[in-house]
């Protein structure tokens, strides 16, 4: 896997001040200020609690920056690592308040991500011995759409479109619509600009072949069998990409791949993965007065 | 169930504008600007293709609303509802390029939270014989708690504390700074305000028995086997309310609740329910110039 | 007094920004800008000149930072200190335009919050030989609460719920719709999670008979005599909090700490409290041009 | 009195929208949601519990109409007026969830901004003998300045500047880094714009004499005495406007005016106003179910 | 031409709000407030000073709207109409205040975007005898992207990417440190999602020879000579899109399209178009009280 | 020149974070983040290619630090010079990355502030035989009018009204409705407060001599030929400021400023004066892994 490009700073500080706000409320942590000396310091490992891939450390340490720019974060992998149980992630050291108020909001921040990673990374290992690439979708978590294709990235993915302007697809509403696929491709086709690449969904053979007359960059064969599948594939002749959509499993996935698409895309990685459990282990602590 | 309280107006339109503006860009839809003439409009029926209960619905009719006030979205059911397979939960009406282009968001959210509150559903169902009540954490996706807790309440559970700012809950890393649990309980209480409960996690009879002594309001039993929880609950003899927490899952809870906790919380039905399978399906469309 | 938790960094920084812009404008300080040389300094004392309680020394030393890294802003005493005529409170130094530009936000949130300080100081010390504490309302200045009650802390009181969704406080119109006290509270414990209080108004001791067969966890009198409270402590007999409520003032307040409730609410040292007369010297200034 | 231009409606919606955000927190008016139907319906007076002067009933209608639309607020009175003990302001009618839940954001506005004008009134009333007018200062609450300056032209007062950047006011410390009146003021002119008056402030008379030969728009009297003031009103000679700062106040202004100056400014109107008593009596509800 | 895809309701809501923040300061309109009575009305027709192409008339009628809904704006032609000097654009119809004070934001939105549309229908008209499309860049106005981009629609011609987010395209800056130009393609390719284009900048053509190796979909000939670009354009053989850059002006846009190219991307129609001069006549005020 | 008073860092750092999310989107750089590696650094210089006057160094600057603070921006010339063909402006070093993503929003920047800049500074050559200013007016680009005041400043202009609140600008409008030009003015001075100063637009000379009974601060002349504006100057006899505006170019300032007005506003030096030509050339790059 390549590495994949950084987050922007710009965004990850957007969201972790976003997040602590919610967490924080009006008055903050109160549990803390009660209990913990303002000088308290301590030093915590953040460590796996199941085996996975993770995604999202950077957001983690700015979420301890945020609140005290003292806390030091120690990366001990990198995102798109798999890791396994108990193995570290990170150790986290400096004022005890600031790491015991953020902790909750990295965590729930590294654990949706590598979620994400790991669900994403299953997929990519099934279809290991194809050419497919595994791709997302726009069925994301609100709020968490450029976070989440990261972290697909970091599970050995690759991302389908960021949102309904920087790619045209055509699905079935719009075809029905527009009276016709040849016809919906040649308007879009038409309106779209020159680095825009133009999709089109398909639920058959027959609509394929008429797709095809249109010259889509792209075809999205929609929830076919795989003999199907193999046709459709023959059909377009490498004159476009092809992508399998719809009832893409772990116990599916492979079949899929075999069929020789190029993309196959999944919804469940963004919007069903279970979180991967971590936790931060909060090892020494000092400094109180 | 009672019906949960309204989710906040102020807050459904901010959530929904900000998502709206991550799938839109800084341009728009761009598929259905090329496609769908103007003045098109569809008759859409939203439906559940898999079993759940639905929460969400007035977030699903503001994301429609907020990109064309003339989409009339007519509720088929309420939060809270079980629904079937099939089953329509909502008919939307109206300009068919705003109906396209909000589609997906409204399913984003309305599928991420009927997730949960089914999810919710099937723990509240599995100790229904029981007086316990099942609860959320902070275990949130970032910047949905509101709604993830609202969600939690339509699936028949109830919400633990919505922040740090809005309870006391002492865990086992405050207690270690401290140097011991009934000092933290006394601190905690002498800071707190008079609207505010003191929660202690506590990790064996032991330690339950030494915070009892600083009477928290609430005792919670980090990760304990079902047979020392009753003894717990039987130490805690009702002087103070008990919450289970750690290893809840829909095979373990049953067994939980029937030790006579008060309340069993859980990260699983926030941080990993999977989506419910929504869709909508354009059923009529006319109005082409 | 114990030490008030401090401010929310993240809450500090967005105050002080808005502040700044809403004196700023669009263009900034026209007068500085025009004869103040972009490379003079300056040495300023912040002193009090009348006696009060400081609260907001880190809301006036962020200003100062926000206009200026370059700022060195050196407190002379502690929130929560006392102050006399003339005691200097802080030392400002650094580049003259961002010191002068500055200080009429600094002071207004610093003079705003001590006053708020100074009069909670007052209403606590008349009650300091009783067990009562004061405690302020949800009669605060719209966008300043979080700091306002934390000046409330700073004066030695303590502080109510801090909006409308962290406690439940059941009034008079409630009750009223609802059509019984101890109905209302039956039904707002009905739908509270396990870690929100419920706190009841009464206006008299039937009501209060009421209310108690609901086990409130806390009693607000509202605008009661001394005597009528005396009885109502003893009704309720420590199986709630009691707080009174209503013409709370200098003259009045130690009369009705005497009754013996735990709790005394004044929205006056919020919304009425005189600002402190605070100011800034500049004691020498160089590096001209 | 001329009336005030009525406020920004954008100024408006922006803070109410913040100040109810602020009240509500994350989950809304829990109480409210608890114990009053959601179709339950309300009527209510506004009404004042003490005497004063009116400011601010289109922020409060804006409240009400915030949370829900079908609130009707109908003013019985305007701002400006002068109300007595007992006067209603408005009547609210409407969802009695809404009307229960905005009720005091409104009044804490509506409060706030009513002890502004009401303060403003009783110094204008003072100096009503005389031409002199009363002014604000930049002495405000942080984020409502613009709300007080309109409360103050509610009360009769006229307007300071606005903030750093709509005038130029050479104050003391200006004048000590220049190392002159005159020439502070000339650098002043040469850097401002065709339409920015500059005012400087003088200590005394042998300072106002050198600032006049710089032909100032205004000067500033710091702290004079009247009969100093007296004697720089004579010298000034009508060549600029004349205001009077410092140590004002009901008993002195009076004596102040009476100097022949034009202006006298007060920072106590803002920031040391008490605020209005007012209330909402909910008379009639109906419609539970 | 194409009728362009509508503006987003959303952008344009926020960018009025914000410009006329920008506009009416603090205090808003206070000529408008001092001189026309609250209940005036007026008519007045907006209309073109000098000939061109309108762009942007509903950012000009949410303007207005923003300010009091009460006001009719009446188009009297369509975005990408053009018109001659004194034709009607629009009726403005309702209170005096509204129209007055919105009247410079929505001729400034107005003209300015005018003015791109009219820049980019010269170069759209000057190359209609081929069938090279005029394309924008990425130097913009900062802030007026989105709005921008639609004008040149407007104008006739078609957008290239929207950000450096939505397409690849390698500069001479990359190509020196990767060192090779389609080792850089290479690695563009690799990491570009299947939706994404890759677009290559060469200077010569052994580097466009070297270029096209990499099976680009785009190249752009940047400032090359018309004879080269033919070159060019017979060199690629329509294996790619072939756009022109560099040096295109009013009198050379012609040759340019000439020799072949798809595309011709101009910087200048965005970010030096003259505003097109447009005016608000008041025709008919009333309603004075 | 004086120097201009520095733009706010407040203002600076909102507006490049705003520029730079339009630019980056959802995503980010995906051309750099895919080609250049992220340990890459580079040199570069920031060149004039036409002749001009610069404005904006310390934006650009903060563009490059926003994306990483570990570019450095080191200035070979100042806000306000002028420069030739090929002139460096600046060097910029550090990583590779952050440069390039950052280059067009800067040169975006810079290029249309430095073009105000350099047309302003035309006007005022043409007029530096004469007393009078140049000014601009409120025609500017929404969301940049306080830099392009700024870029009028270092083009040696002044700066006319910021928005509609800051002074009283009666046009013929006004007066339309008002019924008078004297009336006008009157109700303006009546409602102004004593830092405000009113100027009022005349078209003939008849109306010039019924305004300046009233006393206006400032009077506009619209239109007139040089003939009638020296008429109107000798009418005014220096009781009030006499700006000219209307048809003012470089071929008609001249003569203008000859008639003896003190200032002449000119809207095409914001809204219409082309960008100036800049380009960033990266010099040298290393550290490839």
């Amino acid at each position: 896997m390549t590495t994949p490009p950084p987050l922007s700073p710009l965004a990850v500080r957007g969201a972790v001040t976003a997040a602590l706000r919610e967490d924080l409320g009006r008055v903050g942590d109160i549990t803390s200020a009660a209990t913990i000396p303002a000088d308290a310091t301590a030093e915590a490992m953040l460590v796996a609690r199941e085996p996975g891939v993770i995604a999202g450390l950077d957001i983690a340490a700015a979420t301890f920056a945020a609140l005290d720019p003292e806390v030091a974060f120690v990366p001990a992998c990198a995102d798109g690592d798999a890791v396994d149980v108990g193995q570290a992630l990170a150790e986290v050291r400096g004022p005890a308040r600031a790491i015991l108020s953020a902790e909750r909001v990295a965590l729930n921040f590294l654990g949706h991500l590598s979620g994400v990673a790991t669900a994403t990374r299953a997929l990519v290992d099934a279809v290991a011995h194809t050419s497919a690439r595994i791709v997302d979708t726009r069925k994301t978590t609100p709020g968490l759409r450029a976070f989440e294709k990261y972290a697909v990235l970091c599970g050995g993915g690759a991302n389908h479109r960021f949102g309904l302007d920087d790619a045209i697809l055509i699905k079935d509403n719009h075809i029905a619509v527009v009276g016709g696929v040849a016809a919906a491709v040649h308007k879009a086709r038409a309106a779209a600009g020159h680095l825009v690449r133009v999709e089109v969904e398909v639920g058959d053979l027959d609509q394929l072949a008429e797709a095809m007359t249109a010259e889509p960059d792209v075809v999205m064969l929609d929830n076919m069998p795989p003999e199907t599948m193999r046709e459709a594939v023959a059909l377009v002749g490498r004159r476009a990409l092809v992508e399998a959509s719809g009832n893409v499993t772990l116990s599916t996935v492979a079949a899929i791949a075999e069929t020789g698409v190029d993309v196959i895309s999944s919804g469940w990685i963004t919007h069903s993965a279970p979180a991967l459990d971590l936790a931060l282990d909060i090892e020494v602590s000092a400094g109180r007065t």
